[in-house]
């Protein structure tokens, strides 16, 4: 993974850890049971990634980043509580951003190990919402993703425009920026 | 995995999907949750089975034809609503035949990889039980599996048959429809 | 596995799977449900584990000793269910036992796959919690270990005195019954 894939696979994971984390907040956890869904919603959709294409460990388990980015947003999250309210539409733009990001990562990755288009989209769309996926269940509710389309809609076309991007020769560098938008 | 045994195996896929998809219209999801919930249904079983034996990627990943048939199968279950009140029979025949299948299937993948017969048994109820467990989870339900013994019951028992009809020098291609019945 | 290990191992299980059967009863399953919750509580930590450091088959697959003893912990519970009453502290003492021994063999076995010692902190945590974690998704509720932090506290803790004892060279067979007390 080179450095530039890196530096955005981080701040999806920020910005996904900040979802979970507000998400356990309203559920009332406690510091710990915030860190846990930040974590498992950041981390969750990269993890079942690895399993599926048989690369283990996960890149959570091989790198002290990701737990501590985790860690990191589940404090900003708390200290940031007032500011809540205002946040609601920055926390759809956290999640946008962090979907864009991981399609593309997920998408990257399947292909570095040989998959076929198709399946690579989909390992794309697994990265992007199967941590959302899990925030969902630790708490007991239908995920999102079943019931608002407008994700895995989004999270498909970003899929789509990057592996459209990568037919026509662009390089990754200048095409992830595009697809997440 | 011989011609034969891949044609049950579809067939299968078809009918969970099917079950995944009408359940998934229950709860009030849209075309999009339905078809994740019909794939979720579907591919669940083999999908954890491939992670258990480390088997890498899963069908899904390897065979456009699951996701198809997944896909096929939402918007057949979309079209035939009016006939759901006629069906409830039926789902309960597809999630029946779905099963026979499966198990055997499972089974059958697991002696490839050399498991010991109660480890192969294991893996073909894995196989047959746990893509309904993913329908009820994302549904947050108590898994069906957990309250209804007789579909746990029922693979236990097609298992065991396929195992004996094993033992005694059966042809797979005689023993998988014994088994289903 | 040397020998010890093995018989704390089996002791967890025995532990987490009684805790888990109990569970099953409290939410009118019955025999097979409560068997099935008593199973899945009882190898979930180890069998996540066991897919994310990428070692399959896991142990529940390869050695029946696992699959009996949750057979014979959900019969142990049915039978005494007239005990139950007294026995609410007893269940605490389960599965603060199973959280201890499970933590340690959790770490043992990453650091055998050469892990960072961090890493390995967590597949300790992973293989203690994510039974019970299994066992309240399974049961629709919000897992325990998400709303009381006393759990995963005390498997941290846990996991950072046995580190501790390992880094000053004690023998696991005398640091893992102090990691559990």
């Amino acid at each position: 993974m080179t450095y530039f894939l890196y530096v955005f696979d981080l701040t999806g994971v920020f910005f996904f850890a900040i979802s979970g984390a507000i998400a356990g907040r309203k559920n009332e956890m406690d510091i710990f049971g915030m860190f846990m869904l930040a974590l498992v919603t950041a981390i969750g959709g990269g993890t079942l990634r690895s399993l599926l294409i048989g690369v283990t460990p996960p890149p959570v388990l091989r790198d002290p980043a990701y737990i501590s980015l985790a860690a990191g947003a589940t404090i900003v999250s708390l200290f940031a509580e007032p500011l809540w309210e205002k946040w609601q539409r920055a926390v759809s733009l956290f999640d946008a951003v962090g979907l864009g990001v991981f399609v593309c990562i997920g998408i990257q990755v399947a292909q570095n190990q040989g998959l076929a288009p198709w399946a690579c989209l989909a390992m794309g769309l697994v990265t992007a919402t199967f941590g959302g996926v899990l925030r969902d269940l630790f708490r007991a509710e239908v995920p999102l993703i079943f019931r608002k389309e407008i994700y895995a809609t989004a999270a498909l076309l970003g899929g789509l425009v990057y592996l459209l991007g990568d037919l026509l020769g662009m390089l990754p560098r200048y095409n992830i920026p595009i697809t997440t938008v």
